[in-house]
């Protein structure tokens, strides 16, 4: 027989007891069979948000906490703290002063994207929310004071037509209660059932988000975050069971398997179709996600390498959602505040081949490069963007089978444009001879092909 | 048709299942019936220790978080910090850089008491040590950086014999976890099984003290906490089982009638003996247990009122529980420092009249007052107790029985007096004439009876 | 008969006794007289830096401290600072961690700015270096901790050949010792004595600048700075007597009519030829000077603007002295260093028509609009700029008078260009037909007339 | 043909052009002539007050900084601040914000002193007053933002009868015009015209303080500092002309030589009778003047101590300057309190031996330790003051020359007691049984003689 110490003090779930006419049983298999709800796919052009305590150092990366013990970490820490000065230290910085959730909305619009997705809690733990089950180390209990979630989601919704999405780590770096799970091999799962779980139903009943990001499974199965049972609530019963889109990390081998859309890798960009729907998360700031200041302008990517990324996304079948990290003080900075704007001059002239199209039977051309299709079928419309304008005038394009009399081109912004056929197949098309101020945009330019298959 | 909307979520204690041969049982009747360890009883005099973020602002008590929309406090808030700023927000400014707890435990030591108890958490929750359960609101986490209570414990078993007390809160003002479960009507015990439970259960193996210190139940019943629960592991189980200590209050309805020893109230002082053994906690400070800035002298207790404190409260078979308040820093203030030497002064000469000794037949005299008795039956002892020296040069003490030839009287510190008896009952002991610096002790002065009854 | 009641305690500037061979004397007639060094209007284009103390509320402009009792000021320092925050408590942030005078210089020099100008020290009076003469108000003992000065001096000629020029405040808006000289309506002179004039003659001394940008004179006459004799210094007996260059602002009056080339306002572009050197300051933010982080995208001029300010002061006879404002921890913020490699980018193209040219015959096209002129006589050229690419594919310049198998127009960084006289006077100029990515440069381009008058 | 550098910048005083009836002449044989005011030597007892930036480490002593690269203080600063923290960033955390100038005055005048003596400016150069000529670096521009002088002298005056005193340091550890006239071997007198001159005098008109107590001459002659002619103004035109005090500490070689009356050193106690008006500066604290948190009660003087060092400082004919040292926040410490509270109280009995007596024939009893003499003739009163209560019953004098029916002993608070004369000159005084609570006082008791000689 067997002498025991102490009690065991654990925790578990109770058995929902429902009575509903569930559609979702807490499978993979049942639910991976929900379709995609068709919003996200339409959309095509989303706006990350990296915001944090990380934002306060804005030094290296939002890992700033995690990387705490690598050396250019270590110096600037011991240059610029006290000895014993430590990663929480920073939360009362997060002032969030000049944060005005009305302009950042506007900023948003006016890059033409259709959703943000907000990291209301990234792997350190801190909660933009006043989470109940995260007591001061949250937004409201410490630093801004307030619920920068809620703030950011009212305005948004009163001013735009963008819908909210909301990113939420699983893991946390450092939480004890992860940790000790951890070391019992995810045997126990106290730190599921008192943090995890409890704010992800927090979050969607309290936001009614239309897009759920999960990260950070921590290397932990899925069985230990018990997501299966979470997704069949989100897709039976939760308030935005309808129109809700996740993602596809949710636990240790589900990322690019299971889930909703794939986000299969950071900045993915397969280059080819890929037959499940997917994301590319690309942050403008070729280093960080989150704010830093550190970075220089060589650090930041340009318009034109933004929007080739969005048109290559696009013309693969992803969905481009491009990343900016305000700072500890609420504002984005003008650097991203003019890529953003650009992107939207940009979708003002050339958005008809971007939203609500599909992959084309070909997604680049096969010869010329730096062109990549879309394509419209409720429309009869087939896009060839063009990443560069061609010197010599006209550019041949290989893949459209076009029929004299019946195919049509138009530079979008422009108008209809001469074309002839080439051999074996394709069409050549003569562009206009434009100054820099007539043309119809920069950076890159459509073809809409009407009348070609 | 259907009910219910989202799973709840929910905790529950598991069962203990351990086979062990356990004295007491999960009840009162089975708790109460427990013997209180020797040592208690004979120590007499013990020091409380308040300790904790309220020592930063250190303004008004240590209910500063919870007065803060008191008028003064408001103010005192206004003219200092910036607008938002909250009472978490002092917790990076608990710096305890001056803390030494080698140089605490000799001024607890000299004061004469036989035992200290340190706050570990008061009802702010913040925990003086890392809790696992308190993630980032904790003294390892932020602040001291530092294991308030296991540095404490350490340095007090190294460098004395005093013994080790934790004072712990069970319920926490603002924490949203006990929020929701008060406003469930305590159905719910979210609050107890992820944060009051594990915590205790981790500092009694942890720091492994002698007396637990139970306070704040919240006017929540002892079920909601499972306090008979806990009290028997602790009783039967635990690593302190043969010599813990506890006091009362343990729920809603137990203070002055279940547990341990009995507090009843904050300086409880009955005037006359209790059947069951008792505490007087006792600030020197009059209005504040934790440090506040704005105490002038006239706010401390002056050293005669402590040693009579002291006296009256042995007399009358309780401990006395002296507190002080250190500051943010680290430090005990000079102020607390003189008052605790000078109560080790006065138990230099006069400890024989205290430590070991139990009520007597009679607690105080029933003619001249001031004269307070104590006894030690195995030294055939009586011990008359003046908190004023008599201006006449002698004292009559109406209540021993004495026996010409055999009754013995000394003043401690000094030699055998002249007695003569006096009718009814009694003896009137002629005092000699010393001079200031002759005198044994201030403050005041025991006369030992022997042969007396 | 009694009088006085107390010593009265004055300074004075004791009189200089040298023997030199002076050139200039301590009048304005004398120091008029002097040749502007050449170099200065060779230069054309500069980069003017506002850094202080005032980077670190970065809200409003750099008179933050100035206009503390206008609204917006009340409200941000009410909002976000306890109520006796002032000013001065703003010094210790300023810390500048990320001040990397390497990194500055390169992109100072990407810009294709020929020389510098740096408030050593603006009215608040604190100075970037150690000034004895400023004690506790300097960047060396409080903020950065760092000679500011000095750092930026000795980057800027170990990297590159840009000149170094610093700005200075005379007065400053609240050192009593000016006010208390403004209140004797400038009849004692202690500020200038024991402030202004050490500080002028140690920054000279100390840093050999190239430029001395004198500011803010408080409405108080050149006698009073004793400006005439500190000039009379710096032109005869200075150790940077040979090339430095001043400007015109030292004493009430003074602007646009003394000292060395003109500034007459901020922003100043006359929009017509000037007989006297006069220099644009201009800030790419349109709303101050200094970091500000409440200005957003739009407050801060586009490239094309900023060409185009260039472009017409340039050849008005003016100098550019384009203004950033780095922020309190030491960066140059990315929007500012995008317009200044832009600059630079354009400058390296059209760079021949900027550098080393004067003012031409016209300024600007009488008939055709934005279109400005420039002259290299030595080159025998002219240049005609033109902010608009025209859409017809040609331009017609009406002012340059030309003559057939003599006359060339290149189009700078592509090649001749075909062209045909027109009556009365000038030529069509045929522009080739460029794709965007041909374009040898974007915002402005310019023709190189040769062979013309 | 000479080459020179730079015009000299210098500054001087302006001759004092007065038409007064001056008594005294700016030369140390007519300033010594100048008799004390006799408030001086009537007040016997007065507080010091060691306050400024150093109140805000409060390690070590008030002269941290000058002892910044000692181990110990070099460990302080690593341990707690970031790299670069200088003194100069403590200045901000100076607040005072429980400085309540009518509750210091309650305390001041609890004690039984006569005077105060402030710190306006010790050798850190930071003023408490709003110095116009220590812009930045005095306590209305930095930290608490108030007039400390001003407010402390307007209570004093409205709440008391003590006066004003006022300390002042002439030189500053690290003021670098005192560093360049230093190196000058004060042959330049840059820092005393353009600082402390005009601090001295804009003190003395503005608060007008009865006492001026000159510190810190930095082993400069006293021709630098211009101390004669400060002097001579003071005593012959200020507005304290009439009653003002000063001390000696005026220039190299004139402490304990010239001035006022004379300070020696700190702490100063000759042990017999000096022939010029003395005064002893005594610490509370042992180690320091200004507050230090590292003080333990072992680091104070017990009330023993300081009864003891007023008694032999008044016999010997000197004044006790008793010193505390305030908090950064405006506090005196209750232990400070305490002391001083104690010394009133002693006074409050024994202050007849004290307030305005001289120095008699014998300062102390040639035969008996710890008796010490002082006199008041106006009375015909001999004051013998025993440090000790003599556990013998009786004391023997061996001073007084005593008349048997004629002289009269008093027990100060008690009554007339008996004495009979003894050989070969003296007597014995009987002294009272009086039990502790019957004592007229302790730490030291009073015997008056009158009718002996």
């Amino acid at each position: 027989f067997t002498l025991s110490n102490q009690p065991l003090v654990s925790v578990a779930l109770l058995l929902m007891i429902t009575v509903c006419s569930c559609k979702y049983e807490p499978t993979w298999e049942s639910i991976d069979s929900r379709p995609l709800p068709e919003w996200y796919d339409q959309a095509k052009f989303g706006i990350f948000i990296h915001w944090g305590v990380f934002s306060v150092p804005s030094f290296g990366s939002e890992w700033f906490w995690q990387k705490q013990k690598i050396k250019s970490y270590v110096d600037f820490m011991q240059k610029n703290y006290p000895p014993d000065f430590k990663y929480q230290d920073f939360a009362p910085q997060f002032t969030a002063e000049f944060f005005d959730p009305k302009e950042w909305t506007d900023i948003f619009a006016s890059s033409g994207a259709k959703y943000i997705v907000l990291t209301t809690k990234h792997h350190e733990g801190f909660t933009l929310w006043g989470s109940e089950n995260s007591w001061n180390w949250n937004a409201v209990d410490v630093g801004p004071k307030r619920d920068l979630v809620g703030e950011m989601a009212g305005a948004l919704r009163a001013n735009s037509d963008l819908r909210l999405g909301l990113y939420h780590s699983l893991f946390e770096w450092f939480n004890p209660l992860y940790e000790q799970d951890a070391a019992n091999l995810y045997t126990t799962n106290l730190f599921p059932t008192t943090k995890t779980l409890p704010e992800l139903y927090e979050i969607i009943n309290k936001y009614k988000p239309e897009l759920l990001w999960s990260d950070g499974d921590g290397d932990a199965p899925d069985k230990y975050w018990n997501s299966t049972g979470f997704l069949a609530w989100l897709y039976n019963e939760s308030p935005v069971r309808e129109t809700v889109v996740t993602n596809d990390r949710w636990g240790y081998g589900s990322i690019c398997t299971h889930g909703g859309y794939y986000t299969c890798d950071d900045r993915y960009q397969p280059g080819h179709l890929l037959k499940h729907k997917w994301e590319n998360c690309f942050s403008i700031d070729k280093g960080s996600w989150g704010y830093r200041r550190n970075a220089q302008l060589k650090d930041y990517f340009t318009i034109e390498q933004l929007v080739a990324t969005l048109v290559e996304t696009v013309s693969c079948g992803g969905n481009l959602l491009l990343n900016v990290g305000p700072t500890h003080d609420g504002r984005i900075a003008p650097i991203f505040e003019e890529r953003l704007r650009q992107m939207g001059q940009w979708l003002g002239v050339n958005g008809e081949a971007i939203y609500n199209t599909t992959a084309w039977r070909a997604q680049n051309d096969s010869i010329i490069p730096g062109i990549w299709y879309t394509a419209k079928p409720q429309d009869k419309a087939i896009y060839a963007i063009l990443l560069d304008w061609p010197p010599s005038g006209y550019v041949v394009l290989n893949e459209p089978i076009v029929s004299t009399g019946k195919t049509q081109v138009v530079l979008l912004g422009h108008k209809p444009l001469y074309w002839e056929p080439v051999k074996p197949r394709g069409l050549k098309v003569f562009l206009p001879q434009l100054s820099y101020s007539q043309m119809p945009c920069h950076w890159a330019w459509t073809l809409r092909l009407t009348g070609a298959a």
